[in-house]
């Protein structure tokens, strides 16, 4: 025994199941692709030719996340196709605070084991959010990690970068006295707070996942998994029309947390908070 | 009981020590900066003004990448302070393979428990890399997933972006017949296998990690940790006064795997593997 050798298999990792993921993946990715792609996937750095045109000082906004236990849920579910165009909207909105919009995604999946069926659902996902927000889906990582994910479990993360010109970056600094705070409407969680969601509806009311809740007009899990909605359709218009002072993108930390990153030193906000009918569910948090 | 308010505390999630991480490496951070950060940490998105000069056809060269279950060393060893400099120079390697240079870096790290203390060593890590490669560690996310990750556990990846004129990228497509292959040594296993090592060293030899391996010259866990080296010192000057038709970069896959993604179809490369001496330890392997 002791001169056998040891193979990546024996070891638990299954280094075809990734290259077949990589195979069942690449048609996909490439319908992101736009000229300005050099190479996309399978390279070692994945290339963009900056589109120069219509810029004097570009500057590159960029922003990783990931979508927390969010995925949890889509576990639960075991609906795998969601969960990247969270994480593709989120990146897009994140950037979209600046007045930048999206060239190109990267993406860092790791499991507990590679199933290439998994990961392509995944990967449609990101697919249809890039393809939303012209942006290529030019990179990506799969990474299978026997020992630190259970079966099943994943974690899911991933880099966006785009471009805006200097003098047009929308950064809170112009925010003056008077000016007004206009709150858009989401369509569920975005994709931060669910641990403390999973809590409230699972652990405390002890609600199953298909449970259909009234209020909500959803299951229980399909309002969870409502996708982050991506902002740039109703954003970008209006930066071309208006001077927008500022803008907050409302994950962790909600409304306070997220509007106070772009207020200016020695300003305040006021919010009142009874200015728009809340859904009774939110009293719980 | 019911109309108690539930908190991300009693959700498990420490918002607090989450903000002190922050604090903590803000200023550690800073110290990657250079005149081209417009903003980093702390903003929705991190801005970098692209360095134009000298630029006709700008490319941008990007990777992601993990560091794979190099960091359950790191944990058993609880040692910190290294795996983010792993990740910085795995990436660094990676754009490297196309003549590129760093612009900047972003990670993201998800934790069963934001420890502010380890997750300062990791950023330590990072920071150094990104240092010795002139790479601005401009964003990051910190993710405290308490239902994903045992306590102790993380996991960690990141993105660089790098630069390189269009006439000038490194990707093969000038390889020809009678072109020499020449390996730089690695000083240990970079940043994969393992899965496959650690089944090796602790599973089948029942190592303990702080055993000292004559032929290693060193213990166990500080062989196995020993930083994934960053190639940028030796291959720039290189690129600069020679003309090198491909560059691999050998990690999952090792030398045949790697290698064969730079050689032009139709070409096939022969490797003498008797022309250099290997230590007797990869006859395991």
């Amino acid at each position: 025994m002791k001169n056998k050798k040891m193979t990546y298999k024996d070891a638990g990792v299954d280094i075809d199941a990734g290259n077949r993921s990589v195979e069942k993946i690449k048609r996909l990715v490439s319908t992101t692709f736009n000229p300005n792609v050099v190479k996309g996937i399978g390279h070692f750095g994945a290339m963009y030719q900056i589109p120069l045109s219509g810029f004097k000082e570009p500057v590159l906004i960029s922003s990783i996340d990931g979508v927390g236990t969010k995925l949890k849920v889509a576990i639960k579910m075991q609906k795998h196709d969601t969960i990247g165009e969270d994480l593709v909207n989120h990146c897009v909105d994140d950037i979209l605070t600046s007045g930048a919009r999206p060239l190109f995604f990267l993406d860092y999946l790791s499991l507990g084991k590679v199933l290439p069926e998994i990961v392509k659902e995944i990967v449609k996902g990101m697919v249809r959010g890039c393809k939303n927000a012209n942006c290529a889906l030019i990179g990506g990582e799969t990474a299978e990690m026997t020992d630190l994910y259970q079966p099943g479990d994943f974690d899911l993360a991933g880099t966006i970068v785009g471009i805006v010109e200097k003098s047009k970056i929308i950064d809170g600094s112009n925010i003056q006295k008077g000016d007004k705070l206009i709150g858009l409407k989401s369509n569920g969680l975005h994709t931060n707070g669910y641990t403390l969601a999973r809590k409230i509806f699972f652990d405390k009311h002890k609600l199953d996942i298909n449970y259909f809740h009234e209020e909500l007009n959803a299951t229980v899990g399909d309002a969870l998994l409502e996708v982050h909605r991506n902002y740039f359709p109703v954003i970008d218009p209006i930066t071309k029309s208006f001077e927008i002072h500022g803008l907050a993108h409302i994950t962790g930390g909600g409304i306070p947390g997220n509007v106070k990153r772009i207020i200016p030193e020695k300003m305040k906000i006021l919010i009142d908070w009874y200015s728009w009918d809340k859904q009774s569910i939110f009293n719980e948090i």
